[in-house]
């Protein structure tokens, strides 16, 4: 018998909005999830229309996500677990009435608006038994997993410079007030931070990831360049990781020409890797006094990539199929919990511990910077 | 309302096969249709697991393609399409079988075995009244159909040369007994045609679909390197195109290092394109002594892309999106056919008719190959 | 004591013209060479003031090469070499005077203007006991050379395909009649064949040269897209190699936005290797199902790769440096000769027997496409 | 008649050492110099051979340049110029007694091993009223000057941020006792810095040049990753520009995979250029919201470009190019100075002031490291 779907609302996600739409393909991809509810806007109107779009039954489209809550407690098919992708603010409630209901929670990044918000999340996780899954996209390509285990083999050696970025270019100029998206990113009541918070946190999920060190120090000059903006968008950050390694993280969204150029480079004793976002069905080897590899996505290279291929080498997979692979890994952990495999998969799906580090760098980042550049610690 | 799903059975793509995965991801992607029947493979074991494996209920798990057709047409809730995914020699009659039943086909290419049998399915098509897609998926990318787009709209000017080219390694050796995909393409009595017909007719394909030229005359140059191997594993071939163009195509499965290397190249008077099928993110404009310019996949671009864009510029698609482009284009056809617009999408998707040319492709390069080289007409 | 300079002249190359200059910077690039005599111009005013511009002596500025001859014999420090610039039909007349006056040639590529002056000038040079070098200078690059040894050391296994292109876009539009240059490339009679003869003959030479085999026959398509061209301007060719190997050659002047796109790539049973002119500091090892090798310009490689650099890697060397090797293998390549060795470099720096295999190939060429692309010996 | 070749002298540079090679070779391209003495070794007997390789004459083969300046001063065909390529901390002394006895100077970076030096050195270059060209060499590049005009031109607008960066590999493991380059770089006696003086030195050169602003302050993270190591050998700064921009500056010599890194991306608010040394014949110009155009290094794109550019467009020209170009303009000022313009091609070839803003910027750069990062003018 195949396993059964993954019943699954969203929260946010309606009509207008951009990430609901990429968590749904991903959660489509490979036939785990079915979504059955939705409070998929705060107005009623665009909540039920979106609803109907998305084939969900009338009477599961909520205007409250606490009514939600309620309602599909008491159905036998209820909702299993619950996809977050409002603004940044709305996280914190959201999550936390999901988990106190025993609801797994899937939940867009950053985790909260703030630190404190993070810390008290994650005791509620902690608490509750559920699963809480952060969604660093960027952790799901095949290439990016590889990269860490051939550290974790030591093919690099000891590990001393790590050069992230994240340059990209779309609030290069004043956003349009009909920009509904990059209307709430600059705002900081909504997204506590801009580009810090906005993709500095996926450049510093993804050093941590790869690497497998945790960041200890961060000396920061933060930037807001485009006038009355009220938020930074641009972020440069040295960094002091704990295994002995320096780096550099740059994230900015005042970059002309840059798309999406969220990049890593790491050297360490023996070799370099290096592996960019817009063409990751390649990672770069570069052993020392040897000719760089250019290592191509296939399923033959170890048992975590094979887990999160679907078409063979030079079929190129991209941002979608990366998302997918966590949506993919999620399913197979819940499966793992109930057959009391607590430790299914550990690590490699983003969690609640990932965005509470996440917060701390947002907390660190800000107080270096406002403190002229102070090395200050996480 | 949504739209309901269209309601579609799978004829080939049992557990082992490769491309049927593939078109079930690609049926997915947008929600648009539902796996409800299958004739997934001719071993009953397999037909029944691999259904079970899909969520197909039992009862519409069969073991012959004709009994399913007769077993839903009976039903209310009875599949409206099917995707034929077998090995090529069973294309023509499941094809006709369904049509003749009045349902819709989507068929992996190439269309059938023999052109005798692409001609008799053309007319079983126009007298079926159904659709018939043939999934020539290179042309479902964004950026493919944005090259054609430049070319109708004269950017080039008067078209005069067209590079293809599609080289592959997977077959650089004599294939191993155990590898089912190698094993049934290098077997003339399933395949038809070996690398011509695997890859070389979506190369031509591509060519024909960008530039709205037709190849009139080939001059080719077949061969099978590989010790043993009754097909073709590498194809020279020189094109004439019907509006002045010439070319060159060559299509190959014994080149290390190449993956997936589809590749295309067209210089007309004012202008060239390049387009890679392993950068599909990227097109190259070449205008006459102007910088290249390095087209990204935007949703900006015009109609047509915006349509097969699903994430921002930046965020790569790949092959699976491109798939999922003629599944979208294919659910609305059928639904535009419905309400009366034969012609909408009108030569976006490949259909009986780039069947059938491919088909003349294939027999001119062999008759020309076997007549050492002379200039052959389609 | 330091090697003496070698005492050169030069015939063309005067104000106004491309290649004279870029011989001289090559020959100048080591220090091996001392310009002391030049026949620059059939203009005398432009033969004097461009002699000046060069520092030659004011009686050893020649209107006429016989002239230049007869000088230079007379004196105890007269030329040893001449470097032949001038458009193609005056490369034979030139070169047969220097033979017979026991002069050594360096000569720019074609050879001659026709095959039959090809074949008189192997028998010249035969008698005359001078070296005669044909400038087919990207033989010169270091990654070239190191290709051909890595296929002499059977890297590659048994070769199977060979693809060579060059395209350039310089005559996509019909030439002002104020460039000299394209002015005598494009009227037969002084240049004997239009792109073939300039830069189908280079990548043809350039096959050869890597794979050290032999083109067979050839199938070709030659085109003159440009209204009112006497030349061609499109090269189409498939080839037969004497090992078994089998390719393609496309040479254009009319492709908008190629520059100088010369690149190859051969497959073999074992791997493929791929070089681009543009690019030339890198080439590709790709060894079957491994990683694709990305292998720098380095000393170190090889010995024959070492005497061609000049910097380390990382510090891009190009068509200069490339072109510098063979005046300084020429140099060295003349002193061994002196000393006895008259297979220093043998085949490594390209000779009489390749203009002749050059014209031949431009004769089978002009002859199959005449011939409705009949497959033609060489 | 042409202009009458430079004379020059060579200090440092014999048998075995290599920038004086690629001096040499720099100033031989264009043919407007002639080395006629040298003190190209401290060992005499070296200093001789190394002169004889040469062709300088016995008589003007030195071994001390105080002794060269006396003799060379007496002859009626002396030297006009002197190149220094000995270790840094020689510089100075050289310079000093050269600018004293009324001869320019040619001199590798960094300037001299101490900013007091350098300051120094800024007045005896004053006083002397000779040229002393300062061989950053990688403003030689056309390109790079052609980036600098954009910005002129104000083609990017206000500029904000500036990423510019110089890995290497070369220091990954300790230096062998026989590495005599490795050997003095890293004796912080004879370099003054390590990996920041060797290449930190040129990265922030670049930067300035480039945008035409001056780095205002710096916040550096210093290291010395490899054990037993007396200078530093990865360096990290955050710089702030007195235009606005900020920076991010990345210097390493322990980063396996990188030969010759140097990279700069600038980001103005209409538009960003990137160009990395290792690809220097392409320029990529990203206006904001067009595609990315790659600009190639053609004669035609300016007066300044068309000055260094020797080849056309496809055909690579690198290192040893941009560095005859500084040669070639040193040779054009030196005449014009003569011709009473002062200003001629000002700014284009670094000077005493661009050694004097680098040894500011050593200074400060290690005075904020060793103050844990505090930001530091300079």
């Amino acid at each position: 018998m195949a396993t059964p779907k993954i019943r699954y609302a969203m929260v946010g996600g309606g009509r207008g909005a951009f990430i609901g739409a990429v968590h749904r393909i991903a959660a489509r991809m490979d036939d785990r999830y079915e979504l059955v509810a939705g409070t998929l806007s705060a107005n009623p109107e665009n909540a039920k229309i979106s609803a109907a779009d998305l084939h969900i039954a009338p009477e599961r489209a909520y205007v409250s996500y606490q009514e939600m809550l309620v309602a599909e407690k008491k159905r036998a098919d209820g909702i299993q677990i619950v996809v977050i992708v409002t603004p940044n603010h709305m996280h914190f409630p959201v999550a936390k009435a999901c988990l106190e209901a025993g609801i797994h929670v899937i939940c867009d990044k950053p985790v909260t608006r703030t630190l404190e918000e993070a810390l008290e999340l994650q005791k509620i996780v902690a608490a509750s038994g559920c699963f809480f899954a952060l969604t660093h996209n960027y952790s799901g390509y095949p290439l990016v997993r590889y990269a860490r285990e051939l550290i974790a083999e030591d093919k690099l050696g000891k590990l001393r410079v790590v050069q992230v970025e994240y340059p990209q270019e779309w609030l290069t100029q004043a956003a349009d007030a009909g920009n509904k998206q990059a209307s709430w990113r600059t705002d900081p009541t909504k997204s506590g931070a801009g580009c810090l918070g906005d993709i500095g946190t996926h450049a510093f999920q993804l050093a941590q990831f790869i690497t497998q060190q945790k960041v200890e120090k961060v000396c920061a000059d933060l930037t807001s360049f485009v006038e009355g903006r009220a938020v930074d968008d641009n972020v440069h950050v040295l960094l002091r990781f704990n295994g002995g390694a320096k780096g550099m993280l740059w994230a900015s969204q005042i970059a002309p020409g840059c798309e999406n150029g969220l990049r890593i480079r790491i050297y360490g004793e023996k070799a370099g890797i290096e592996w960019a976002q817009e063409a990751p069905n390649e990672l770069w080897l570069c052993e020392l006094n040897k000719p760089r590899q250019r290592i191509s996505r296939r399923g033959d290279l170890s048992d975590i990539v094979a887990r999160g291929v679907r078409v063979p080498g030079g079929h190129p997979e991209g941002y979608l199929e990366g998302f997918a692979n966590l949506y993919k890994d999620i399913a197979d952990i819940l499966i793992a919990r109930e057959n009391g495999e607590q430790d299914f998969l550990q690590d490699w799906v983003p969690d609640i511990h990932a965005g509470v580090e996440g917060m701390r760098f947002i907390h660190a980042v800000i107080a270096s910077s406002e403190n002229d550049g102070a090395w200050t610690k996480l």
